[in-house]
Protein backbone atom coordinates (compact mmCIF):
# COMPACT_ATOMS: atom_id res chain seq x y z
CA UNK A 1 0.00 0.00 0.00
CA UNK A 2 2.77 2.48 0.66
CA UNK A 3 3.56 2.00 -2.98
CA UNK A 4 0.49 1.76 -4.57
CA UNK A 5 1.03 3.11 -7.59
CA UNK A 6 3.25 0.16 -9.10
CA UNK A 7 1.20 -2.77 -10.44
CA UNK A 8 2.41 -5.59 -8.57
CA UNK A 9 4.89 -6.77 -11.27
CA UNK A 10 6.28 -3.88 -10.94
CA UNK A 11 6.11 -3.86 -7.33
CA UNK A 12 7.92 -7.47 -7.28
CA UNK A 13 10.76 -6.01 -9.50
CA UNK A 14 11.53 -2.99 -7.78
CA UNK A 15 11.47 -5.05 -3.90
CA UNK A 16 14.11 -7.53 -6.24
CA UNK A 17 16.56 -4.13 -7.71
CA UNK A 18 16.12 -2.97 -3.66
CA UNK A 19 17.14 -6.46 -2.09
CA UNK A 20 14.12 -6.30 0.26
CA UNK A 21 12.92 -9.37 0.88
CA UNK A 22 9.43 -9.58 1.83
CA UNK A 23 6.20 -7.50 0.87
CA UNK A 24 2.90 -7.53 3.05
CA UNK A 25 -0.21 -7.18 0.20
CA UNK A 26 -3.82 -6.23 0.12
CA UNK A 27 -6.68 -8.01 -1.40
CA UNK A 28 -7.59 -5.38 -3.76
CA UNK A 29 -4.50 -5.78 -5.60
CA UNK A 30 -4.77 -9.45 -5.34
CA UNK A 31 -7.77 -9.81 -6.50
CA UNK A 32 -7.20 -7.48 -9.79
CA UNK A 33 -4.06 -9.34 -10.77
CA UNK A 34 -5.97 -13.01 -9.57
CA UNK A 35 -4.97 -14.63 -6.47
CA UNK A 36 -3.33 -17.44 -8.22
CA UNK A 37 -1.14 -15.49 -10.39
CA UNK A 38 -0.05 -12.79 -7.72
CA UNK A 39 1.31 -16.11 -5.69
CA UNK A 40 2.83 -17.05 -8.72
CA UNK A 41 4.73 -13.78 -9.27
CA UNK A 42 6.02 -13.21 -6.02
CA UNK A 43 6.79 -17.08 -5.41
CA UNK A 44 8.88 -17.37 -8.80
CA UNK A 45 11.15 -13.72 -7.52
CA UNK A 46 11.67 -15.51 -4.26
CA UNK A 47 9.76 -12.60 -2.32
CA UNK A 48 7.81 -13.44 0.72
CA UNK A 49 4.78 -12.33 1.35
CA UNK A 50 4.62 -11.20 4.89
CA UNK A 51 1.25 -10.85 5.61
CA UNK A 52 -2.01 -9.77 3.42
CA UNK A 53 -3.48 -6.74 4.65
CA UNK A 54 -6.93 -6.96 4.94
CA UNK A 55 -10.05 -9.14 6.59
CA UNK A 56 -11.95 -7.31 9.25
CA UNK A 57 -15.03 -5.04 10.10
CA UNK A 58 -16.33 -7.32 11.95
CA UNK A 59 -18.89 -4.80 14.04
CA UNK A 60 -22.05 -5.34 12.18
CA UNK A 61 -25.48 -5.62 13.57
CA UNK A 62 -27.84 -6.37 10.61
CA UNK A 63 -27.45 -10.46 10.18
CA UNK A 64 -27.04 -10.10 6.52
CA UNK A 65 -23.93 -7.77 6.93
CA UNK A 66 -22.61 -10.07 9.30
CA UNK A 67 -23.28 -12.85 7.41
CA UNK A 68 -21.33 -10.95 4.62
CA UNK A 69 -18.66 -9.76 6.66
CA UNK A 70 -17.78 -13.33 8.05
CA UNK A 71 -17.82 -14.81 4.30
CA UNK A 72 -15.35 -12.46 2.92
CA UNK A 73 -12.98 -12.88 5.82
CA UNK A 74 -13.05 -16.60 5.20
CA UNK A 75 -12.08 -15.77 1.68
CA UNK A 76 -9.27 -13.12 2.29
CA UNK A 77 -8.19 -16.13 4.63
CA UNK A 78 -7.94 -18.62 1.44
CA UNK A 79 -6.26 -16.01 -0.23
CA UNK A 80 -3.77 -15.35 2.54
CA UNK A 81 -3.51 -19.37 2.70
CA UNK A 82 -2.80 -19.16 -1.38
CA UNK A 83 -0.57 -16.24 -1.34
CA UNK A 84 2.11 -18.43 0.94
CA UNK A 85 1.38 -16.22 4.28
CA UNK A 86 0.64 -17.29 7.53
CA UNK A 87 -0.95 -13.99 8.43
CA UNK A 88 -4.06 -12.06 8.31
CA UNK A 89 -4.20 -8.20 9.20
CA UNK A 90 -7.84 -7.52 10.53
CA UNK A 91 -8.81 -3.85 10.80
CA UNK A 92 -12.27 -4.61 13.36
CA UNK A 93 -14.44 -2.34 11.38
CA UNK A 94 -16.43 0.80 13.45
CA UNK A 95 -19.66 1.72 14.92
CA UNK A 96 -22.48 0.70 12.82
CA UNK A 97 -24.70 3.75 11.65
CA UNK A 98 -26.70 5.30 14.75
CA UNK A 99 -25.14 3.30 17.47
CA UNK A 100 -23.09 4.70 20.13
CA UNK A 101 -22.02 1.40 21.76
CA UNK A 102 -18.32 0.69 21.83
CA UNK A 103 -18.84 -2.21 24.14
CA UNK A 104 -21.03 -3.99 21.88
CA UNK A 105 -19.27 -3.68 18.75
CA UNK A 106 -16.17 -5.42 20.55
CA UNK A 107 -17.94 -8.07 21.80
CA UNK A 108 -19.23 -8.54 18.07
CA UNK A 109 -15.89 -8.79 17.23
CA UNK A 110 -15.01 -11.75 19.77
CA UNK A 111 -18.20 -13.65 18.39
CA UNK A 112 -16.67 -13.11 15.04
CA UNK A 113 -13.24 -14.44 15.53
CA UNK A 114 -14.91 -17.25 17.41
CA UNK A 115 -16.09 -18.84 13.86
CA UNK A 116 -13.12 -17.30 12.13
CA UNK A 117 -10.25 -18.42 14.22
CA UNK A 118 -10.84 -22.34 13.96
CA UNK A 119 -11.42 -21.66 9.71
CA UNK A 120 -7.95 -19.95 9.94
CA UNK A 121 -6.12 -21.94 11.28
CA UNK A 122 -7.29 -25.03 9.52
CA UNK A 123 -5.84 -22.91 6.67
CA UNK A 124 -2.87 -21.96 8.35
CA UNK A 125 -3.69 -18.77 8.83
CA UNK A 126 -2.92 -16.58 12.20
CA UNK A 127 -5.61 -13.59 12.76
CA UNK A 128 -3.82 -10.40 13.72
CA UNK A 129 -6.08 -7.46 14.99
CA UNK A 130 -4.50 -3.87 14.44
CA UNK A 131 -5.52 -1.55 17.50
CA UNK A 132 -6.18 1.56 15.05
CA UNK A 133 -5.40 5.01 16.23
CA UNK A 134 -8.35 6.01 18.39
CA UNK A 135 -9.17 9.16 16.02
CA UNK A 136 -10.72 5.81 14.10
CA UNK A 137 -12.62 4.78 16.66
CA UNK A 138 -16.01 5.82 15.31
CA UNK A 139 -15.57 4.74 11.92
CA UNK A 140 -12.95 2.40 11.06
CA UNK A 141 -11.81 0.37 14.49
CA UNK A 142 -13.43 0.22 17.37
CA UNK A 143 -10.15 -1.57 18.69
CA UNK A 144 -7.95 1.61 19.88
CA UNK A 145 -5.24 0.07 22.12
CA UNK A 146 -3.17 -3.06 22.44
CA UNK A 147 -4.96 -3.88 25.36
CA UNK A 148 -8.34 -3.79 24.24
CA UNK A 149 -6.79 -6.36 20.79
CA UNK A 150 -5.22 -8.77 23.60
CA UNK A 151 -8.47 -8.51 25.73
CA UNK A 152 -9.84 -10.04 23.20
CA UNK A 153 -7.50 -11.82 21.47
CA UNK A 154 -6.47 -13.95 24.69
CA UNK A 155 -10.09 -15.66 24.11
CA UNK A 156 -8.57 -17.78 21.50
CA UNK A 157 -5.20 -19.57 20.81
CA UNK A 158 -2.28 -17.81 19.83
CA UNK A 159 -2.10 -19.71 16.68
CA UNK A 160 -5.81 -18.32 15.90
CA UNK A 161 -5.78 -15.17 17.02
CA UNK A 162 -2.93 -12.76 17.66
CA UNK A 163 -2.00 -8.75 17.29
CA UNK A 164 -0.41 -6.27 14.73
CA UNK A 165 1.75 -3.83 16.28
CA UNK A 166 1.86 -0.54 14.46
CA UNK A 167 3.76 2.28 15.63
CA UNK A 168 1.77 4.77 14.08
CA UNK A 169 -1.36 3.65 16.08
CA UNK A 170 0.19 3.46 19.80
CA UNK A 171 2.93 5.31 19.93
CA UNK A 172 0.97 8.04 21.98
CA UNK A 173 0.09 5.42 24.65
CA UNK A 174 2.47 4.90 27.51
CA UNK A 175 1.06 1.94 28.01
CA UNK A 176 1.49 -0.18 24.86
CA UNK A 177 5.74 -1.03 25.66
CA UNK A 178 3.66 -3.13 28.44
CA UNK A 179 1.13 -4.56 26.46
CA UNK A 180 3.86 -5.35 23.80
CA UNK A 181 5.32 -7.58 26.44
CA UNK A 182 2.10 -8.84 27.59
CA UNK A 183 1.44 -9.95 23.43
CA UNK A 184 5.61 -11.21 23.10
CA UNK A 185 5.19 -13.63 26.30
CA UNK A 186 1.46 -15.18 24.91
CA UNK A 187 3.55 -15.25 21.40
CA UNK A 188 0.48 -12.59 20.03
CA UNK A 189 2.72 -10.27 18.23
CA UNK A 190 1.70 -11.66 14.67
CA UNK A 191 2.99 -8.69 12.96
CA UNK A 192 5.26 -5.80 13.44
CA UNK A 193 4.82 -2.09 10.99
CA UNK A 194 6.22 0.89 10.94
CA UNK A 195 4.72 4.45 10.21
CA UNK A 196 5.79 7.87 11.39
CA UNK A 197 3.31 10.20 13.18
CA UNK A 198 3.40 13.61 11.14
CA UNK A 199 0.95 16.68 11.51
CA UNK A 200 -0.96 18.56 10.27
CA UNK A 201 -3.18 15.33 9.51
CA UNK A 202 -5.09 16.22 6.55
CA UNK A 203 -8.76 15.97 6.39
CA UNK A 204 -10.31 12.75 6.78
CA UNK A 205 -6.75 11.63 8.60
CA UNK A 206 -6.56 8.38 6.81
CA UNK A 207 -3.75 9.19 4.37
CA UNK A 208 -1.36 11.01 6.67
CA UNK A 209 1.06 8.37 7.70
CA UNK A 210 4.37 10.22 7.69
CA UNK A 211 7.32 8.58 5.90
CA UNK A 212 9.61 7.01 8.56
CA UNK A 213 12.19 9.99 9.98
CA UNK A 214 9.86 12.68 9.35
CA UNK A 215 8.04 12.63 12.40
CA UNK A 216 7.38 11.81 16.18
CA UNK A 217 8.27 8.46 16.90
CA UNK A 218 11.62 6.91 17.74
CA UNK A 219 11.39 3.44 15.70
CA UNK A 220 14.51 2.48 17.13
CA UNK A 221 12.64 2.56 20.25
CA UNK A 222 9.28 0.44 19.51
CA UNK A 223 11.90 -2.15 17.71
CA UNK A 224 13.51 -2.54 21.39
CA UNK A 225 10.32 -3.16 22.58
CA UNK A 226 8.90 -6.11 20.28
CA UNK A 227 12.28 -7.28 20.08
CA UNK A 228 12.41 -7.61 23.76
CA UNK A 229 9.22 -9.49 23.43
CA UNK A 230 10.44 -11.81 21.71
CA UNK A 231 9.42 -10.56 18.29
CA UNK A 232 11.98 -11.84 14.98
CA UNK A 233 9.24 -11.73 12.35
CA UNK A 234 9.38 -9.25 9.33
CA UNK A 235 9.17 -5.68 9.80
CA UNK A 236 6.69 -4.00 7.69
CA UNK A 237 6.57 -0.11 6.62
CA UNK A 238 2.86 0.62 5.56
CA UNK A 239 2.82 4.53 4.89
CA UNK A 240 -1.06 5.54 3.96
CA UNK A 241 0.38 8.74 1.85
CA UNK A 242 -1.34 10.98 -0.65
CA UNK A 243 1.75 12.90 -1.42
CA UNK A 244 3.81 9.81 -1.89
CA UNK A 245 1.38 7.99 -3.88
CA UNK A 246 1.72 11.11 -5.67
CA UNK A 247 5.26 10.35 -6.77
CA UNK A 248 7.12 7.45 -8.48
CA UNK A 249 6.35 4.56 -6.75
CA UNK A 250 9.90 3.33 -7.38
CA UNK A 251 11.52 6.47 -6.04
CA UNK A 252 8.98 6.09 -3.07
CA UNK A 253 10.16 2.02 -2.06
CA UNK A 254 13.98 3.43 -2.80
CA UNK A 255 13.51 5.91 -0.35
CA UNK A 256 11.67 4.03 2.10
CA UNK A 257 14.20 1.01 2.30
CA UNK A 258 16.47 3.69 2.85
CA UNK A 259 14.57 5.60 5.65
CA UNK A 260 14.33 1.95 6.95
CA UNK A 261 18.31 1.25 6.82
CA UNK A 262 18.86 4.77 8.76
CA UNK A 263 16.20 4.71 11.48
CA UNK A 264 15.98 0.64 12.17
CA UNK A 265 18.60 -1.30 13.82
CA UNK A 266 19.93 -4.42 11.02
CA UNK B 1 -15.20 29.47 22.97
CA UNK B 2 -18.76 27.31 20.85
CA UNK B 3 -20.09 30.78 20.31
CA UNK B 4 -16.63 32.52 19.72
CA UNK B 5 -18.70 34.95 17.61
CA UNK B 6 -19.95 36.62 20.11
CA UNK B 7 -18.22 39.40 22.05
CA UNK B 8 -18.37 39.17 26.10
CA UNK B 9 -21.10 41.55 26.13
CA UNK B 10 -23.62 39.71 23.60
CA UNK B 11 -22.71 36.23 25.54
CA UNK B 12 -23.78 37.18 28.93
CA UNK B 13 -26.82 38.90 27.42
CA UNK B 14 -27.52 35.46 25.47
CA UNK B 15 -26.71 33.06 28.62
CA UNK B 16 -29.13 35.41 30.62
CA UNK B 17 -32.02 35.55 27.94
CA UNK B 18 -31.75 30.76 27.69
CA UNK B 19 -30.77 30.90 31.94
CA UNK B 20 -27.53 29.38 31.32
CA UNK B 21 -26.06 29.87 34.64
CA UNK B 22 -22.67 29.94 33.64
CA UNK B 23 -20.11 30.17 31.15
CA UNK B 24 -16.50 28.96 30.74
CA UNK B 25 -14.49 31.61 29.48
CA UNK B 26 -10.94 31.77 27.55
CA UNK B 27 -8.76 34.31 27.86
CA UNK B 28 -7.75 35.73 24.75
CA UNK B 29 -11.25 37.71 24.65
CA UNK B 30 -11.01 37.81 28.06
CA UNK B 31 -7.79 39.87 27.79
CA UNK B 32 -9.18 42.21 25.12
CA UNK B 33 -12.20 42.81 26.54
CA UNK B 34 -9.98 43.80 30.12
CA UNK B 35 -9.94 41.21 32.83
CA UNK B 36 -11.47 43.63 35.33
CA UNK B 37 -14.37 44.59 33.40
CA UNK B 38 -15.04 41.12 31.97
CA UNK B 39 -15.34 39.87 35.42
CA UNK B 40 -17.48 43.12 36.77
CA UNK B 41 -19.62 42.19 33.25
CA UNK B 42 -20.68 38.68 34.37
CA UNK B 43 -20.76 39.70 37.94
CA UNK B 44 -23.56 42.00 37.32
CA UNK B 45 -25.13 39.43 35.10
CA UNK B 46 -25.23 37.01 37.87
CA UNK B 47 -23.36 34.55 36.04
CA UNK B 48 -21.13 31.97 37.42
CA UNK B 49 -17.46 31.57 35.63
CA UNK B 50 -16.97 28.14 35.83
CA UNK B 51 -13.33 27.95 34.52
CA UNK B 52 -11.24 29.73 32.99
CA UNK B 53 -8.95 28.37 29.78
CA UNK B 54 -6.63 27.92 29.41
CA UNK B 55 -3.06 27.38 30.85
CA UNK B 56 -0.45 25.14 30.08
CA UNK B 57 1.82 24.79 27.42
CA UNK B 58 4.78 23.41 30.15
CA UNK B 59 7.16 21.22 27.82
CA UNK B 60 9.42 23.29 26.12
CA UNK B 61 13.01 22.67 26.83
CA UNK B 62 14.49 25.79 26.07
CA UNK B 63 15.11 27.79 29.70
CA UNK B 64 13.98 31.03 28.68
CA UNK B 65 10.65 30.05 26.80
CA UNK B 66 9.74 27.60 30.19
CA UNK B 67 10.10 30.58 32.15
CA UNK B 68 7.79 32.58 29.74
CA UNK B 69 5.65 29.82 30.01
CA UNK B 70 5.69 29.57 34.18
CA UNK B 71 5.07 33.47 33.83
CA UNK B 72 2.26 33.36 31.92
CA UNK B 73 0.75 30.49 33.87
CA UNK B 74 0.96 32.27 36.82
CA UNK B 75 -0.59 35.22 34.86
CA UNK B 76 -3.34 32.65 34.14
CA UNK B 77 -3.87 32.02 37.53
CA UNK B 78 -3.96 35.81 38.41
CA UNK B 79 -7.07 35.77 35.69
CA UNK B 80 -8.56 33.23 37.03
CA UNK B 81 -8.97 34.89 40.55
CA UNK B 82 -9.75 37.88 39.20
CA UNK B 83 -13.01 36.25 36.99
CA UNK B 84 -13.70 34.57 40.24
CA UNK B 85 -13.64 31.29 39.16
CA UNK B 86 -11.82 28.13 41.11
CA UNK B 87 -10.46 26.29 38.04
CA UNK B 88 -7.94 27.16 35.45
CA UNK B 89 -7.70 23.94 32.78
CA UNK B 90 -4.54 23.18 31.46
CA UNK B 91 -3.79 21.97 28.41
CA UNK B 92 -0.36 20.35 28.75
CA UNK B 93 1.61 21.12 25.22
CA UNK B 94 3.06 18.74 22.55
CA UNK B 95 6.59 17.79 21.60
CA UNK B 96 8.94 20.38 21.30
CA UNK B 97 10.56 20.35 17.76
CA UNK B 98 12.86 17.89 16.55
CA UNK B 99 12.02 15.86 20.05
CA UNK B 100 10.34 12.56 20.24
CA UNK B 101 10.73 12.39 24.28
CA UNK B 102 7.21 11.78 25.35
CA UNK B 103 8.24 10.87 28.54
CA UNK B 104 10.54 13.93 29.28
CA UNK B 105 7.93 16.07 28.04
CA UNK B 106 5.74 14.94 30.70
CA UNK B 107 8.03 14.60 33.37
CA UNK B 108 8.44 18.72 32.12
CA UNK B 109 5.32 19.39 32.88
CA UNK B 110 5.42 17.77 35.95
CA UNK B 111 8.21 19.82 37.26
CA UNK B 112 6.45 22.83 35.82
CA UNK B 113 3.43 21.85 38.12
CA UNK B 114 5.41 21.60 41.03
CA UNK B 115 5.83 25.33 40.74
CA UNK B 116 2.20 26.62 39.69
CA UNK B 117 0.89 24.35 42.03
CA UNK B 118 1.45 26.24 45.33
CA UNK B 119 0.69 29.86 43.30
CA UNK B 120 -2.28 28.43 42.30
CA UNK B 121 -3.31 27.10 45.22
CA UNK B 122 -2.29 30.85 47.31
CA UNK B 123 -4.86 32.43 44.76
CA UNK B 124 -7.55 29.87 45.35
CA UNK B 125 -7.28 28.20 41.59
CA UNK B 126 -7.40 24.59 40.88
CA UNK B 127 -5.07 23.71 38.27
CA UNK B 128 -7.31 21.04 36.10
CA UNK B 129 -4.87 18.67 33.67
CA UNK B 130 -7.18 18.10 30.59
CA UNK B 131 -5.39 14.89 28.36
CA UNK B 132 -6.27 15.62 25.14
CA UNK B 133 -7.04 13.07 22.24
CA UNK B 134 -4.27 11.04 21.22
CA UNK B 135 -4.40 12.77 17.67
CA UNK B 136 -3.10 15.82 19.45
CA UNK B 137 0.17 13.95 21.17
CA UNK B 138 2.75 15.44 19.35
CA UNK B 139 1.96 18.93 18.92
CA UNK B 140 -0.56 20.37 21.41
CA UNK B 141 -1.21 17.97 24.61
CA UNK B 142 1.61 14.95 25.51
CA UNK B 143 -1.33 13.58 28.43
CA UNK B 144 -3.75 11.70 26.29
CA UNK B 145 -5.44 9.73 28.53
CA UNK B 146 -6.83 10.51 31.81
CA UNK B 147 -4.76 7.82 33.78
CA UNK B 148 -1.82 10.13 32.81
CA UNK B 149 -3.21 13.13 33.55
CA UNK B 150 -3.95 11.89 36.66
CA UNK B 151 -0.63 9.98 37.40
CA UNK B 152 0.24 13.67 37.13
CA UNK B 153 -1.93 15.03 39.34
CA UNK B 154 -1.20 12.45 42.15
CA UNK B 155 2.01 14.04 42.25
CA UNK B 156 0.02 17.12 43.74
CA UNK B 157 -2.60 17.73 46.53
CA UNK B 158 -6.33 17.80 44.59
CA UNK B 159 -6.71 21.82 46.10
CA UNK B 160 -3.71 22.63 43.91
CA UNK B 161 -4.10 19.93 40.89
CA UNK B 162 -6.60 18.06 39.59
CA UNK B 163 -8.61 16.83 35.87
CA UNK B 164 -10.78 18.35 32.96
CA UNK B 165 -12.76 15.22 32.12
CA UNK B 166 -14.43 16.37 28.82
CA UNK B 167 -16.16 13.74 26.80
CA UNK B 168 -14.15 14.58 23.28
CA UNK B 169 -11.22 13.49 24.17
CA UNK B 170 -11.74 10.58 26.36
CA UNK B 171 -14.95 8.72 24.67
CA UNK B 172 -12.89 5.86 23.45
CA UNK B 173 -11.13 4.82 25.84
CA UNK B 174 -12.61 1.73 28.27
CA UNK B 175 -10.62 2.41 30.93
CA UNK B 176 -11.42 6.43 31.33
CA UNK B 177 -14.78 4.99 33.17
CA UNK B 178 -12.27 3.52 36.50
CA UNK B 179 -9.89 6.06 35.94
CA UNK B 180 -13.08 8.94 36.29
CA UNK B 181 -13.69 6.94 39.74
CA UNK B 182 -10.13 6.93 40.59
CA UNK B 183 -9.87 11.14 40.19
CA UNK B 184 -13.14 11.19 42.24
CA UNK B 185 -12.05 9.45 45.04
CA UNK B 186 -9.50 12.18 45.45
CA UNK B 187 -11.37 14.83 44.71
CA UNK B 188 -9.80 15.55 41.60
CA UNK B 189 -12.41 15.84 38.56
CA UNK B 190 -12.50 19.58 38.64
CA UNK B 191 -14.51 20.20 35.92
CA UNK B 192 -16.62 18.06 33.34
CA UNK B 193 -16.87 18.72 29.56
CA UNK B 194 -19.08 17.87 26.90
CA UNK B 195 -18.30 17.67 22.86
CA UNK B 196 -19.54 14.85 20.57
CA UNK B 197 -17.71 12.77 18.03
CA UNK B 198 -18.20 13.58 14.54
CA UNK B 199 -16.60 12.20 11.50
CA UNK B 200 -14.87 13.31 9.05
CA UNK B 201 -12.50 14.75 11.00
CA UNK B 202 -11.52 18.51 9.10
CA UNK B 203 -7.76 18.88 8.11
CA UNK B 204 -5.75 19.70 11.11
CA UNK B 205 -8.61 18.09 13.46
CA UNK B 206 -8.75 20.92 15.68
CA UNK B 207 -12.40 22.57 14.70
CA UNK B 208 -14.43 19.08 14.17
CA UNK B 209 -16.11 18.88 17.75
CA UNK B 210 -19.97 18.20 16.85
CA UNK B 211 -22.84 19.44 18.91
CA UNK B 212 -24.25 17.44 21.33
CA UNK B 213 -26.18 14.71 19.66
CA UNK B 214 -24.62 15.05 16.09
CA UNK B 215 -22.31 12.09 17.28
CA UNK B 216 -21.23 8.72 18.48
CA UNK B 217 -20.95 9.65 22.49
CA UNK B 218 -23.67 8.29 24.87
CA UNK B 219 -23.64 11.80 26.98
CA UNK B 220 -25.48 10.49 29.72
CA UNK B 221 -23.33 7.44 30.09
CA UNK B 222 -20.22 10.20 30.74
CA UNK B 223 -22.15 12.23 33.26
CA UNK B 224 -23.16 8.68 34.66
CA UNK B 225 -19.63 7.87 35.57
CA UNK B 226 -18.67 11.37 36.71
CA UNK B 227 -22.01 11.84 38.98
CA UNK B 228 -21.11 8.25 40.31
CA UNK B 229 -17.61 9.41 41.24
CA UNK B 230 -19.17 12.33 43.16
CA UNK B 231 -18.77 15.30 41.06
CA UNK B 232 -21.96 17.73 41.38
CA UNK B 233 -20.01 20.51 39.63
CA UNK B 234 -21.49 22.56 36.07
CA UNK B 235 -21.32 20.62 33.13
CA UNK B 236 -19.44 22.89 30.51
CA UNK B 237 -19.93 22.26 26.36
CA UNK B 238 -17.26 22.97 24.44
CA UNK B 239 -17.49 22.84 20.74
CA UNK B 240 -14.11 23.95 18.38
CA UNK B 241 -16.22 23.93 15.71
CA UNK B 242 -15.64 25.61 12.17
CA UNK B 243 -19.53 25.30 11.10
CA UNK B 244 -20.64 26.83 14.09
CA UNK B 245 -19.15 29.51 14.03
CA UNK B 246 -20.20 30.40 11.06
CA UNK B 247 -23.54 30.83 12.36
CA UNK B 248 -25.24 33.46 14.03
CA UNK B 249 -23.54 33.17 17.96
CA UNK B 250 -27.26 33.53 19.56
CA UNK B 251 -28.99 30.75 17.43
CA UNK B 252 -25.95 28.34 17.71
CA UNK B 253 -26.35 29.24 21.65
CA UNK B 254 -29.52 28.22 22.14
CA UNK B 255 -29.48 25.21 19.78
CA UNK B 256 -26.95 24.00 21.83
CA UNK B 257 -28.56 24.76 25.19
CA UNK B 258 -31.38 22.19 23.89
CA UNK B 259 -29.00 19.79 22.61
CA UNK B 260 -27.75 20.08 26.30
CA UNK B 261 -31.58 19.51 27.69
CA UNK B 262 -31.82 16.69 24.92
CA UNK B 263 -28.75 14.89 25.90
CA UNK B 264 -28.62 15.36 29.41
CA UNK B 265 -30.18 14.24 32.48
CA UNK B 266 -31.25 16.99 34.83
Amino acid sequence: MTVKQLSLPELVDACRDLGVPGVGLWREPVQSYGVEAAAKLVRDAGLAVTTLCRGGFLTAIDPAERAAALADNRRAVDEAATLGTDTLVLVSGGLPAGSRDLRGARERIADALAELGPYAEEHGVRLAIEPLHPMFASDRCVVSTLAQALDLAERFPARQVGVTVDTYHVWWDDTAPEQIARAGTQDRIHTFQLADWTTPLPEGVLNGRGQIGDGSIDMREWQGYVEAAGYTGPIEVELFNDELWARDGREVLAETARRFTENVRP
